[in-house]
C-alpha cells in the first residue's frame, strides 16, 4: 500500500481510544498555546492587511476568527487564524523538522468548529491526527527540504489541515487519498519570506489550503493517487533526498505531539538559547546596558543561516536577527511582545548594543545551546553557557506557564472572566460537547462591523 | 536591480504603444483560443466537482465564470475560468518552457473585467504583460524545474496572474514587488496529478492565487523583496539550475507571445505528432482498423516520460497516453473533444489498437516529430515520418482554424447568433469599451440557479 493510502487509512481509521491520555493532555496543550498566540495576534497589522484584501471576497460570514469581530466564510477564516496564531513568531515547534504543525492545523479546525458542531473530543482527536500527519510528512523530507528553502510550516501543514477537515467531514479512504493529493500539489511556502508578513500567510494559507482540498475531494475532484510518493510527487520534487519510511514507521504507535516544544519568547526558536543567557547574564551581574562596549555570541551554525539579519528597522525583523536577541536580552532584560515591535527594533539603546554584537558559528554548539561574552567598558568579560534553553524539550514549559502566557496575549483583548472561562473550557475540551461555544469566547464583545 | 523589482517596473511600466501590432494580433488570437477552451470545459465534470466544493464558501456572486450560469466572486471565478480552460488540455503552449501561460493570466483578467470596467485595449496590455511575465520566469528555471516534476502552468502562472491583475490594480512599484513576492511563495503544483482532475485545478488555483496575491499587496500585506532571485526565493527552492538573466534580457524588447502555439488536438501537446502521422497514414492507405496487427512508433524520449500510461479507463488518461493518441488516429482518423472521453478510452478496438501499440525513445526526434510504423494483417508495413506537427511553430494554425476550433467550442453551449458576435467582438477587442459585456456573452442564457 502506498504512504499516501496508508496515511489516510490512518487519518480515517484512528479512534479516538488510540490516543493515549498523556497525548491528548499535549494536545491540550498545544491548542491552549495555539488559540493564545491566535489572541495575541490577532490585531497585527497582517492580519488588519489580510482582512482588507479578503473580506469584500468573503462568502457567508458564518465563521468567527479568533480574536476578532469579524465574521468569515470558514476558509477565509482559516487563513485568518493560521496568519494571527503565527505572526508574533510565538507558536509552537517540533524541533526534529522544524515544523510549527499546530498552527494551520488548528486553524483550519477552528473555523470549521465554529459553523458545524463538533464535540471537543472529536476536536481533540482531528487535532492531534492532523498534527501527526503534518509532521511525519515534514520528518520525510527533513532535512533537505528545510535546507533548500521551504518552509515546513506552509509545505507540511496543508497535508495536516486536510487531514484534520477530511476526518471529521468522514471523507471515505479514496476521498482521503486525493484530499492528500490535492494538499500535495498546493504545498508551498519559500523562506525568501521570513521578516515579513508574508511568513504568517503561509500557515493561513496551508490551512485554507488543506480545508479547500478536503471539500474538493468530497466533491468527487479527482486528483492522482501517489500524491506523496510517486515519482513527480510531493517528496520526489520538493526534496533532494527523503526517507518515506518515516511517514509510515510505527504510525499510531509513536506519536509526533510528543516531541512538540513550546515558545517562552515570540521569535524564532533559534535565538531563544542566546535570549535565555543574556536575561540570565544581566540579572546575574546587574548589567546597565550603558556599560555594554561588546557581545560576542557562539551559536550553531543554523541560527545564522536563519537570523543572520543586522541592520533592521522592523519588528518582524527583530524575530529573525540574533542581534537583536542578545540585545533586547541586555537591554531589557525581558523578551515579551513588546522586545519585537517596531518601537523596540528602533530604540537607540537597544539598536547601540545590536550594532556592536558578533555571532560565529561554531558546529559543536546546538540549537539548543549557545556560549554568550559580554565585554564592558570597563574591561570585565562577563561570559555564560546555555546547556538547554527554556522551552526546549529538556526544559519543556510548564503547564502553569503555558497558562501565563495565554493569560498574557488574552488580556489584551477580552475581559479577565472571559479569559478564566476560555483557560477552564481549554483545559477540559476533551469533555466539551461543541467547541463552537469556545471558539465564540474568543472573540471580543466590541464586534466590529 | 534586483530581477523582481526589473519585472515590477515592467509591469507597471509598459506602455500600450510599447507593443507592437504584430503581437497585440498574437495576444487576440491567444484569447480567442483560451476562452474557446474555457467554454468547451466549462461543463466537465472537474467544474461541477469545483463548484459543488466553493458555491457555497464565494463570495458576493458578482463575477461571471465563462460557459457557466453560476456566478461567483472573482477569486472563484478566476478558479473556474483557470479549471475550464485547462481540463480539456486543448489551452496554448509555449513550447520552450511547456507552459501554457494563458490560462491563468485570461482566467484572472476575465473574473476581474467581469466586475471592474476594463477597455479591450487595457486588457490587452494585461494580458500581453501577464503572459511575457510568466513565459519568463519560466524561461529562467526551465528545464530543471520541469524536469524535476513541477507543472509550468501553476508555478509559473502564479506571477502572470499577479502582474496582470496588479497592473490593472494600479499597484505601486513596492506593492508590486510584494505581490510577485506571494506569488513567489505560492508557487505549486505537481506533475504527479496529470491524468486527474486535479492538473486543471493548477491553472484555476495559479490564477487566483495571484489575484489575491495582487489584492493583498495592495491592502498593505508585505512579502520578502527578493521573491524570485533571493537565495531561499522561488528560483533557488524550485530549481536546481537557473538562469535569471532569462527573465530580464531584452524585457520589453522580445515578446514571449511570438513564442506561444495553439493546440490542433485537445491533449498533451507531445502527442499531437503520433496523432497528426497516424491519421495522415489512416487517410493515405484508407486503413481498417480491424486489420492492424501491431503500430510501432519512435518519438522523443520527453513523450515517454509524460506520456507512458497503457491501461487506461478515463478520458483525462487518454490526453497522457501516447498508445491512445495513436490508436484514436489510426481508428477514428481524428482526435476531437470525443475522442478523449471515457466512452473513447474505453472503446473496444480503440482499446485494442492501444494495446497493440508499441514506442521507443530516440534522443534523435524532436518533441514535434514522431516515426510511425503501422504493420497489417497481411504483412503491410506501412510507415510515415512526421517533421512538425500542425500547430507548432513551423506549422501554425491560421486565424481561420483556429476560428474554427473556438467555433466548435462555444456551438456546445451558445446560440449560433451569440458564438458569431462574439468571434466578432474577440478579433476587435482592441477596440472595445467594456470587456465584461464580452465576458456576458459567454454565459449560456440558461441561468443556473
Amino acid at each position: 500500500m502506498s504512504e499516501t493510502r496508508m496515511l489516510a487509512s490512518f487519518i480515517l481509521g484512528c479512534r479516538s481510544t488510540d490516543l493515549p491520555a498523556d497525548l491528548r493532555h499535549e494536545a491540550h496543550r498545544a491548542l491552549l498555546n495555539i488559540i493564545g498566540c491566535a489572541l495575541g495576534g490577532a490585531t497585527h497589522p497582517a492580519v488588519d492587511a489580510a482582512l482588507r484584501a479578503f473580506r469584500p471576497m468573503s462568502g457567508p460570514a458564518v465563521a468567527a476568527v479568533i480574536g476578532r469581530g469579524e465574521r468569515l466564510d470558514p476558509l477565509h477564516a482559516s487563513l485568518m487564524n493560521g496568519i494571527s496564531s503565527h505572526v508574533l513568531d510565538y507558536d509552537d515547534t517540533t524541533p526534529k523538522n522544524y515544523g510549527h504543525h499546530s498552527s494551520p492545523v488548528a486553524s483550519a479546525l477552528l473555523a470549521y468548529a465554529s459553523v458545524h458542531p463538533v464535540s471537543g473530543g472529536d476536536f481533540v482527536d482531528a487535532f492531534t491526527i492532523g498534527f501527526e500527519v503534518s509532521s511525519r510528512v515534514g520528518n520525510a523530507v527533513y532535512p533537505a527540504h528545510y535546507d533548500v528553502g521551504w518552509h515546513m510550516t506552509g509545505t507540511a501543514g496543508v497535508f495536516g489541515a486536510a487531514a484534520a477537515i477530511g476526518r471529521l467531514l468522514g471523507l471515505t479512504e479514496t476521498e482521503m487519498v486525493w484530499a492528500l493529493g490535492l494538499a500535495a500539489t498546493q504545498a508551498a511556502g519559500l523562506r525568501e519570506m521570513f521578516g515579513s508578513m508574508a511568513k504568517s500567510f503561509h500557515p493561513g494559507r496551508s490551512a485554507q489550503n488543506g480545508y479547500a482540498a478536503a471539500l474538493l475531494a468530497q466533491a468527487g475532484f479527482t486528483a492522482g493517487e501517489y500524491g506523496i510518493e510517486g515519482p513527480r510527487g510531493f517528496a520526489a520534487v520538493l526534496a533532494s533526498r527523503c526517507d518515506l519510511s518515516r511517514i509510515t514507521h510505527r504510525l499510531g504507535v509513536d506519536f509526533e505531539l510528543r516531541d512538540n516544544t513550546y515558545k517562552p519568547f515570540p521569535c524564532g526558536i533559534v535565538i531563544h538559547p542566546t535570549i535565555d543567557g543574556c536575561i540570565q547574564l544581566r540579572e546575574a551581574h546587574a548589567i546597565e546596558a550603558t556599560a555594554i562596549a561588546a557581545v560576542r555570541l557562539r551559536v550553531a551554525p543554523l541560527v545564522l543561516d536563519l537570523c543572520n539579519q543586522h541592520d533592521i528597522t522592523r519588528g518582524l525583523q527583530g524575530k529573525f536577527s540574533i542581534y537583536h536577541a542578545a540585545a533586547i536580552g541586555l537591554v531589557r532584560g525581558r523578551a515579551g511582545l513588546n522586545e519585537f515591535t517596531d518601537e523596540a527594533v528602533n530604540d537607540r539603546e537597544i539598536a547601540r548594543v545590536r550594532g556592536i554584537t558578533t555571532a560565529h558559528a561554531d558546529a559543536s554548539v546546538t540549537e539548543d545551546q549557545a556560549q554568550i561574552e559580554v565585554e564592558l567598558d570597563d574591561g570585565r568579560r562577563l561570559t555564560t553557557w546555555v546547556e538547554a534553553s527554556l522551552g526546549n524539550l529538556k526544559r519543556p514549559m510548564s503547564d502553569a506557564q503555558l497558562e501565563t502566557k495565554f493569560r498574557e496575549q488574552a488580556a489584551l483583548l477580552l475581559p479577565p472572566s472571559v479569559v478564566d472561562a476560555l483557560v477552564d473550557r481549554l483545559w477540559a475540551l476533551d469533555a466539551a460537547t461543541d467547541v463552537r461555544e469556545i471558539v465564540d469566547l474568543t472573540v471580543p464583545a466590541t464586534v466590529i462591523t
